[in-house]
């Protein structure tokens, strides 16, 4: 006979594949989806996000929810899948069906207003929709609850427990010595990188990613990808997940850490375990953990010197002509050179924390009202002005650049910086304990990193939240210490 | 405030949200997904098939159907809807949502299944879950009615009041005068159509194809072209309508006809009334019609000489070395060249019904229990013996061909015969009713005709049963001697 626990496992089963049925329609969405289809697909995708809404706040799901956080008897991860859901059950059951699919509605066409204006290189395009969603998204902070900042109800969808206080202070504490790290460094001359500025074939480029996926673990039995406007990584479950990318034939630099970075998102979703399916232990824990998968296969691994004394000479194989004159090590150093410039996901592993710490500032004014949409453009430049000292040339090279608010991620960009601290901190104990892990990773054998990844971090799901796990692998919270210190290493080695 | 139709209108929206995530799903299912993802996909697609068969079964909707089907204030077209989806409705209820579930588990498997077979030609490992399958279907046969024979029950499915006394009316009708034509015709000497199995690029293939869809007038804006094992059109609203496609580097003809024949299909998905999504007058009317579509522009269309006239020239052009030699009249008579072969869908417009004859023998046979999956194999290979006198080299070739009855398509087949029937005796219609009609095929202006099938058939929906709106268009009930008439001209002019 099913006990309340099997019925709860079947309802979140039916609601996971839900979920992952709305994410198969976004995914198509920007991929695949002809000009003319948004409407109707946006209204689809509205349908079953208030289907999920509804088979999840169904008061008597509720009450088996309750019924079950009493029950003793429960091993302690059948009890974490049940606290952790009757926590998102509480959040979930503050908005009603018709909020969820308004809300749908708005992200759907606040992301085609967003395509329009980029095409069309225009914000005023897409300021109408961006005002309505942030109507939406400020109402939403609203009923989460009473924090101190309206913005950390927000912050604490992507991380939960993550609050403007520690934000400020972790923003804080890396503004100083990353302002004195780029000042030292800029006092050096540069490596060269204009070659990687030559002209790179699109399909060779499409190769490479493919076998750069290949060669850090992805498995392509239990995923794709595709391309797409801008680059992102989603799950329909840990046997199913896709990537996409972007490439640019003038810039090799940009598809190479854009599926490198998307690759390291889907080896954690592909490392979480596929028979906890639909329950919190099946599932990431929060962005900045995610973040911080992305970022270590993506800088501390993919921009280091031991990953291109092994792969080089393949990449130089494939671009013979452009890569003639370079080796290994001129390669390293080009690709780590460090420059103010205007677009996030292009930005070196320094300058990167001015562009989160920009956004930052914007959306956590923009849902506590001290700014408005009609003012973002100017709002944004200034900033780019005092924190990067460069001139914005234009919204698509600006404000237009990001995606996410148009998909009402507001809360979401601060975890880009935390995961790069993770990220660099995890690192730092991964060369603890896997010996000689350099030398592997020289060797193409970057899988050792990838199977204490899954040991320590993927396999778990939600068991523990952030904190909990950084402090349970590395002996101690999170701590920007070893980011800085990998940086200033590493910038020491490039700027010799 | 909201009327009861608007209530109706409403559920009916939400409901073909739902249907056409799940087209989505499998469209996904048949052109992108990885090797592995197949178990968690099928499960998701039977989620919301559970889902959708709950919405449209609940007992108040029903309530609603009664009450609004009694109401007389009604406008012609929404008590077509109603009475309809009332009709739907009933028929639906008589399956619970365990069934429709574990039908949806039944036929993903058996697709699975089904593709694995062909990957190792071997029928036997696809036996198992067609038979699970076919006892399934025979449940459902059994719960649809009281018909005289089981299998009128799937066949209604199809096409409505489709029933097996019919259909060997039909094809017993065709037997005899097909026969006769198919032995005048041997008595001449063939044209020659060895260039059509020279190797031609798949990707100038893949370019001709795009090209050839756009020119009978598909809406890439509004539609994509993929690639899948079988070929397919799936809808996901009248402003997103899908085709696949298959390349044969050794076979022009395979492409060509694909292409062609689902474009005609999708032609009528993109003429339905998108302001009636959702509802019976914005969906098709029957198989049957959806195929007489199909067949109209594949074979009335492009397998004729004025359509020729105008594309050959631009086929040698991609083609120059392998059509060197040929001309507009050598082309068009390779393309017709009659000869009995193993592959429905590569067989020529007289063959072909023996194809779809076999299969209605069989699947017939199946559903009423007097013969078993294990003898599939053996009956077939002995049904194309005596039809077309040819052996069935292997399980590829013969048993494994079609997607059919792998998805649970039983009642299917026969729609193929009696689609180009109607395909015929609808453009003997158009012939009569459009000016000079192959004189503008002849020069690029085959819109003319699709004018005419989206006034006359395309924007109707289910606002006349098949029967019906063939008299309304044609003044008479489906008669095969257009068919036939057709026939004899063709091959007349082919085999000169």
């Amino acid at each position: 006979m099913a006990t309340n626990y099997d019925r709860y496992v079947e309802r979140m089963r039916k609601i996971a594949d839900i979920g992952h049925s709305i994410a198969v329609l976004s995914w198509d969405k920007e991929t695949y989806l002809p000009k003319k289809s948004a409407p109707i697909r946006s209204q689809q995708i509205a349908t079953l996000s208030g289907i999920a809404h509804e088979e999840f706040t169904d008061p008597a799901f509720g009450d088996l929810l309750a019924r079950l956080n009493k029950q003793r008897n429960l091993d302690d991860d059948k009890k974490k899948n049940v606290s952790v859901t009757l926590s998102d059950y509480e959040k979930a059951t503050k908005f009603t069906k018709r909020f969820v699919m308004q809300k749908s509605m708005a992200v759907s066409n606040c992301f085609h207003a967003w395509l329009q204006a980029r095409e069309a290189n225009d914000f005023g395009l897409y300021q109408d929709s961006l005002e309505a969603l942030v109507k939406i998204k400020r109402i939403e902070a609203k009923k989460l609850g009473n924090a101190e900042h309206l913005y950390d109800n927000l912050l604490d969808q992507y991380e939960p427990g993550l609050t403007v206080e520690t934000c400020d202070k972790v923003f804080n504490g890396m503004k100083k010595p990353l302002k004195k790290l780029i000042k030292k460094i800029n006092k050096k001359t540069a490596p060269k990188k204009d070659f990687l500025y030559k002209k790179y074939d699109k399909d060779v480029q499409w190769n490479l990613g493919i076998y750069m996926l290949s060669e850090i673990g992805y498995d392509f039995d239990r995923g794709r990808q595709d391309l797409s406007t801008h680059p992102f990584t989603t799950s329909f479950s840990a046997d199913d997940v896709r990537v996409t990318t972007r490439i640019d034939e003038k810039d090799l630099s940009n598809m190479l850490w854009s599926c490198i970075h998307e690759g390291g998102h889907a080896l954690y979703e592909q490392g979480l375990p596929i028979e906890n399916y639909g329950l919190p232990t099946g599932s990431a824990i929060s962005l900045g953990i995610h973040e911080s998968q992305s970022r270590l296969w993506e800088n501390n691994v993919a921009r280091g010197k031991a990953f291109w004394s092994k792969y080089f000479k393949t990449v130089q194989k494939m671009f013979p002509k452009q890569l003639k004159k370079q080796t290994a090590d001129s390669f390293y150093k080009a690709i780590n050179v460090i420059e103010p410039n205007l677009i996030r996901t292009e930005a070196d592993e320094l300058h990167y924390h001015y562009h989160v710490l920009i956004r930052y500032e914007i959306e956590k004014a923009l849902i506590e009202g001290t700014i408005e949409v009609a003012d973002l453009r100017d709002v944004w430049n200034a900033k780019y002005k005092e924190y990067l000292n460069i001139d914005v040339t234009d919204d698509v090279n600006g404000i237009l650049q990001d995606i996410h608010w148009s998909h009402g991620s507001f809360g979401y960009f601060p975890t880009y910086s935390l995961g790069s601290f993770y990220a660099a901190q995890l690192y730092a104990q991964a060369e603890k304990e896997i010996p000689e892990l350099e030398k592997q990773i020289a060797a193409g054998n970057s899988k050792v990193l990838l199977d204490w990844l899954r040991e320590k971090v993927h396999r778990h799901g939600r068991r523990y939240e952030a904190e909990e796990l950084c402090e349970m692998i590395t002996g101690e919270p999170l701590n920007v210490k070893y980011f800085m210190n990998y940086a200033k290493k590493k910038y020491k080695e490039v700027y010799s």
